[in-house]
């Protein structure tokens, strides 16, 4: 009860609200709708590839517990359950691997907490595709903006931006497809922010799952009691007490707004080829040609030679966990050499202990070039007494090389194939290119759940 | 995914979760157990003050709608409803008013966010008194233990630490009762700690109630998830990026844990015997006194002097909502002369719209003396051309000034009044008193619905 009198330094929270209510389809552009698209093909393939993980089934299993009313899907599942704990699950699954997509400027995963909270909404109240497309585009422009004006400081502090910015693309998102008007927007943004949470010390384990799922969940949520006239705080961002004094270091305020609805932040999110950390990714594309044309030779040495980033983040000779391993250069490189792949089934416990990886492991030497970029590294592999002297100027996935649309298209089927070899993936590609045509997008997630 | 290596400082969440696992009801001290069911006694007054609000009403129409399994009492209520939602909708309640208990030093209101995860869960296992009690007592020292490390900046920083720190409170309880092993109790605490949120800024707004209602769900739902073998990381609270790096500023770990088992928090509890901000409270002890005693008398004029603090929370003298009235000395002491009482009505926008309150309030003024300590200060009442010179040395329901049992129940019995004037409280009276007789609670919460 007892506080300090509400004395707003600032407001962007209207401006965020304006933003989303007033703009239509038409004044998105191509590229950002294309964008979009794209971010929900990814969006599937990485929701498949989690949809059957531990936190996935035992969070599954105690939400059902407390579930009722209608239902919405899960992504790859054939159980069904209410709207929230739906939009909960399926952004847990998407980024259990952190194989989704990543907003390179705040490293949020951005498309995890939003396509979750739309699907499930799709499925209660009747969404087209292009309003399911312009709910995401405002979704991601929002929790990017948020997340623009704390980064780097707020992720170095030990805040899941994901989590914690993500409730806000939810909520936004959301709230377009509940069309809340102006003032009901700037209640839905408080009163997510008050549930604005999550933590890196939770990175590795499948606590994570649970702040990834909250934000979609809890910002449907607020969207939903924002509709009922559920009421928050004029300034819940700015204000003295609010998300941004409460949750970051410096905040540079001017980001939320400077050319708010002329720019998409969505145009900078890419894609990842392989679910690990990103600065391996070059070091993959480099072994990966290699053993494509050389698949018989044995490897003795690999030296890989990348940006100091990649030896802070992912120097990491002895793992014991597939999750270890998603941070691991020594790992990826020697499981790639082994298998000729760099897939989901590169990171378990199982390939974790691989005797033949181990001992390649073993093998891969880290050096450290300030002149390379975060995306470039060399690599030299020696076989056959022979070394081979690889390179990667820009890593397939990143913003100077990004991943074409026929590569996403890929990367779900090779997904799906994984979680159902049977299942015809071709109806759901189609349904998602095709999105901006759809009057009815309520069937969009179900175009992947086992059948019968 | 990508992240610093973890590197723990300190360890605190094992010896919390260690305290939680071994302590008996044996261990307990008589005193600390019947101040134990003294917060039960003020949460059923308060829960019921609350339970007919917006913010609950709003919340249980939205929750129901994606409700169903086995169902939980929702106190004062007919509806019936998920235990996750149960939790949620008590701790809103019980807290919806400000009117419940309060932890002193961190100014945590305790009770709201523990003891509905515990009655729900009382309604899906069998849960004894002793077991209640004894979780209870457990949850009240692990959220003020963590609190207390953090206290005061956490809070002035933005943080609803009411929210913040009580899902620990919430998970400690539950896990408690749950028989959670030591391990399983350190991944509950985990999971509950990237779920701690909660903004200062939503104070004064149905916002609010949702960070106090996850404290309460999502610590129960921790504590759940912990018992299917949900994981978490193993220093949650301590680690590099763990809650108090990312939540706090100034950390003083050894407040977590020093003579932990040995004394006991809860016996650091207030009673609030008004809705309304504690510094006021003195105010009201001196004019309910004096009004009292002069029912006729036609106030001219009102001084009152105090502690700094009485000025900077509570000088507040144009107020349009009940909610702000509770933090305006001029409005409750012209509440309070007019109609001669100090409970949940005179803190309603009908009161603060009230001509003759609105009149009287004007004639408030507020004087500073740092002499004064903030439970104390001095009321110069003038009326009939007299003036009388009031004081309290230390307000009721201060530490200085405990509520007694008798005014807890007579707290209880006025708010059930309020509540349903034909509705028999005395049962539940009586099931409180005799709590560690107890076999089975998991009727307790029903005693307070709406017959028939």
């Amino acid at each position: 009860m007892l506080h300090k009198p509400n004395v707003t330094q600032s407001i962007v929270t209207q401006d965020l609200a304006h933003l989303v209510v007033t703009t239509r389809w038409d004044d998105i552009p191509q590229p950002v709708r294309h964008q979009a698209k794209r971010s929900f093909m990814n969006f599937f393939a990485v929701a498949l590839a989690g949809c059957r993980t531990s936190p996935v089934e035992i969070a599954l299993r105690s939400l059902a517990e407390f579930s009722g009313g209608s239902r919405a899907t899960v992504v790859g599942r054939s159980e069904r359950i209410d709207a929230l704990s739906a939009a909960f699950l399926n952004a847990a699954g998407a980024n259990v691997f952190d194989f989704c997509d990543t907003h390179v400027r705040t490293v949020i995963h951005p498309t995890a907490p939003v396509a979750p909270a739309l699907l499930a909404l799709a499925e209660m109240r009747r969404v087209s595709g292009p309003d399911l497309l312009t709910a995401f585009v405002l979704g991601q422009e929002v929790q990017a903006r948020i997340a623009l004006a704390i980064s780097p400081a707020h992720y170095d502090r030990g805040w899941h931006i994901t989590s914690t910015c993500g409730v806000f693309g939810a909520v936004a998102g959301s709230g377009k497809l509940l069309a809340l008007d102006e003032s009901r927007m700037v209640s839905a943004l408080g009163t997510a922010a008050t549930q604005s949470a999550g933590l890196c010390e939770c990175l590795g384990t499948p606590a994570k799952s649970v702040s990834v799922g909250n934000a979609a969940r809890n910002g449907l949520w607020s969207a939903l009691l924002a509709e009922k006239g559920f009421e928050g705080p004029p300034e819940p961002l700015a204000g003295v007490q609010g998300f941004y004094n409460a949750l970051s270091g410096p905040t540079d305020l001017a980001l939320v707004t400077a050319g708010l609805g002329e720019s998409w932040e969505l145009m900078h999110t890419s894609y990842k080829p392989y679910p690990c950390g990103f600065v391996i990714h070059p070091v993959l594309d480099c072994v990966l040609d290699w053993r494509r044309d050389n698949p018989r030779a044995v490897v003795e040495k690999v030296v890989v030679r990348g940006n100091p980033l990649l030896q802070l983040r992912a120097d990491r000779p002895n793992v014991s966990t597939g999750r270890e391993s998603q941070v691991s250069v020594q790992h990826a490189a020697a499981a790639a050499l082994v298998t000729g792949k760099a897939g989901v089934d590169q990171f378990t416990d199982a390939c974790v202990n691989d005797p033949a990886v181990q001992a390649l492991r073993r093998k891969v030497g880290v050096e450290v070039d300030p002149a390379f970029s975060t995306v470039a590294v060399a690599v030299d592999v020696t076989a056959g007494g022979k070394t081979y002297n690889l390179s990667q100027a820009a890593a397939r996935g990143s913003d100077q090389n990004p991943m074409s649309d026929q590569d996403l298209e890929d990367k779900l089927r090779t997904s799906a194939a994984g979680w159902d070899p049977r299942h015809d993936i071709a109806p759901l590609i189609d349904a998602v290119w095709t999105l901006e045509t759809s009057p009815d997008v309520s069937k969009l997630a179900s175009l992947v759940v086992p059948c019968g």
